[in-house]
């Protein structure tokens, strides 16, 4: 018998900044002058096709203006793109065109493109550097932040993919201006969710500048960008591998993934999110946690943002219960919440516990007496 | 504008054993049941076609009989499953069967099943642990160290995958008894090119003891075993990522991997790198670093471990050239070989200097006038 022990102890450095501000397009190419990416000239954007001639065309000619070599690989716009399939097509075509180890990926577009070419990236070559230009409000909240990258299976959303970092986030603001008002409201959920998790002074704001912000005010939507980061930054940071913290990420999000499950997608991801953190507070008042008036400032601020807080009609209440128990966070019968405390606090057991348990009884209560 | 600095440096410490022996197949449950990977009670095995009785279903009914939750996942033996396509229907059959986070996965098999599942494993549910136990030569010489997964696509091999270190790596010395002969000597080429590439010792050792290793001899399996871990350790723990040492383990590839693939993988790669090995000697003689002599001792070596040591002739030498000189490490109309210095030591500019440029009328002359 031998034994070999293999050292491989080391310090990594993933840190990387995220830029907020208006049009960085340009900015993104002089950084890559600047060396950003050290000594890399060949670049992969990959984008969507809502994307494509907004964003995405015009830093492919910024590139290629500078001498630099690029393709533009474009995958359908939607969350039906984000899949192993899709993946490998773009590599084929990245192989196809000669891209080999010495390439990085630039990825242009909302959570769905920065998800599937993080991932990818990950993996080209066992690893090229990647940057992400994030076009909509829930990137920019949500998406951008963390390292988190994926792609769906038919049998379940985002859990093939990897934990890989970015070397720079571009946010840029004018591009909330050519987003659909649906997928800014969507977007604008999470930032709710931020606020009432993190923040009461953000909610203040979100209270007083919702119209501000949906008019593209410039001061009102750099000021929610710049929250936004610091709030998920700051969770992200202590757990970047999900030990316990991020789970204070999931408020609203228990509930919101079941409903978005059973209406079939019909709701949006944030649309759905806004319905679970109404649920959560309904919750959170029953265990004493929120009050009255607090529930109500969380409604109005969803309604405000013209999001949902209603359990639509299409929606079968059954299935509903139905899903959420058959969630894998289920213990002993127990589905297990994370709960708002008052306005921008959550409720804490304990360093990283954070878990309500919640029987079906309790939901059960709030799906027929505190919906409509 | 607004600029944020998510800071992300952590030490990792992805260091693990590797332990030789015979028969590890209980040391490998006892070690589960100690702890080794934490808390994990769910076993992804995957396995091949080959390999599934003789290794697989024994680990497999021994972790059973511990009442852990394990399945196997067979994928067909060869090169050939090394594919993005295998590798999602294992993770679908996985998700099937309620694999989630909470999982770990056991590769069990030579370098094609340690290469696939240990890519799996890192994405799967953006990475759980896996270990492996490798049954080939080549698996136990090379591919079980490194950390290096991947998959082949039909444009490049190897080219997706990741950098993932195992939690442990078994090699099990009884495995090469069931082997094919001809596995077993594609395996020693690798144990030949350590030889010449770091270990005159190890080299003398092949000489007096090939007999003995073929039969199965236990000191002398072991001795090599832990030679050839030893080599490719001291490597890559130096350069875990191949900044510029691993650079020496391409002894004998350069010309061996251009030989497979112009041979259609009629050649085996250990076959096809014996072949390389001449090559590079062959070079290294015309340059001055390794006497006739030396050069003889190595083909000596090979043809004692029945290994391939002329080129074969369906080989179209033009094509072969043509291979070579597509490489993508060509650099002004010369490639790069790493080059043999008498017996046991490698050619070495500088720091991490390992590449001597041959000219393409270099390269000529040796396969026109020194291989039959
Ligand atoms: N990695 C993470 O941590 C994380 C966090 C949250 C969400 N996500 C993922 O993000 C995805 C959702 O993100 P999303 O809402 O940005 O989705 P998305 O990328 O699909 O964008 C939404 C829609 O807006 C379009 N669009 C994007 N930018 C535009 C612009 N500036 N102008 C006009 N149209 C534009 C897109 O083409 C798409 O149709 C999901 O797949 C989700 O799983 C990931
Ligand atoms: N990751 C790395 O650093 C690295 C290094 C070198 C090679 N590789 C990869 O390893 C692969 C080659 O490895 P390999 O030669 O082990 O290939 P392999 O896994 O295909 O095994 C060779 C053959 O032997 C059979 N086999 C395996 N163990 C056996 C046993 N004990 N008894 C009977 N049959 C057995 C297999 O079914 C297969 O038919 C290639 O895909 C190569 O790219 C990876």
């Amino acid at each position: 018998m031998g034994k070999f022990k293999v050292e491989l102890k080391k310090v990594v450095d993933d840190s990387y900044d995220i830029l907020i501000g208006h049009n960085l397009k340009r900015t993104l190419v002089e950084d890559i002058s600047n060396g950003l990416l050290g000594k890399i000239k060949k670049f992969a954007i990959i984008t969507d096709t809502n994307v494509l001639d907004i964003y995405a065309q015009p830093i492919y000619d910024l590139l290629v203006e500078k001498n630099y070599k690029a393709d533009i690989f474009i995958v359908q716009a939607g969350e039906k793109s984000k899949t192993r399939e899709t993946k490998s097509k773009i590599e084929d075509a990245m192989l196809e065109k000669g891209y080999r180890r010495d390439c990085a990926v630039i990825a242009i577009g909302g959570g769905v493109v920065s998800d599937l070419a993080g991932f990818l990236a990950g993996t080209y070559g066992r690893g090229v550097p990647f940057i992400t230009y994030a076009t909509t409000l829930l990137a920019a909240a949500d998406a951008s932040i963390g390292g988190k990258t994926a792609v769906d299976t038919p049998l379940a959303t985002n859990l093939i993919g990897l934990f890989n970092q970015p070397k720079k986030v571009y946010i840029d603001l004018e591009a909330w201006k050519t987003l659909p008002d649906r997928q800014m409201y969507s977007g604008m959920a999470e930032t709710i969710k931020h606020a009432c998790m993190a923040s009461k002074e953000l909610f203040d704001f979100l209270q007083k500048n919702m119209e501000k912000i949906y008019s593209n005010d410039i001061t009102a939507c750099e000021y929610i960008a710049n929250y936004n980061c610091e709030i998920k930054y700051k969770v992200v940071m202590k757990d970047e591998r999900e030990s316990g913290l991020r789970e204070v990420l999931n408020l609203g999000h228990t509930f919101g993934r079941a409903i978005e499950t059973v209406s079939d997608y019909r709701l949006l991801h944030g649309e759905a999110v806004a319905i679970g953190l109404v649920a959560q507070a309904y919750l959170a008042k029953e265990k004493g946690y929120m009050t009255e008036s607090d529930v109500k400032k969380v409604i109005a601020l969803l309604k405000k943002a013209n999001l949902p807080t209603e359990i639509p009609e299409y929606i079968d209440r059954e299935k509903l219960i139905e899903k959420l128990y058959t969630d894998k966070k289920v213990r002993d019968g127990k589905l297990r919440f994370v709960l708002e405390k008052g306005i921008g606090d959550v409720v804490c057991f304990g360093e990283n516990l954070y878990a309500t348990p919640i029987s079906e009884e309790e939901i059960r209560n709030i799906i027929n007496n505190y919906f409509e």
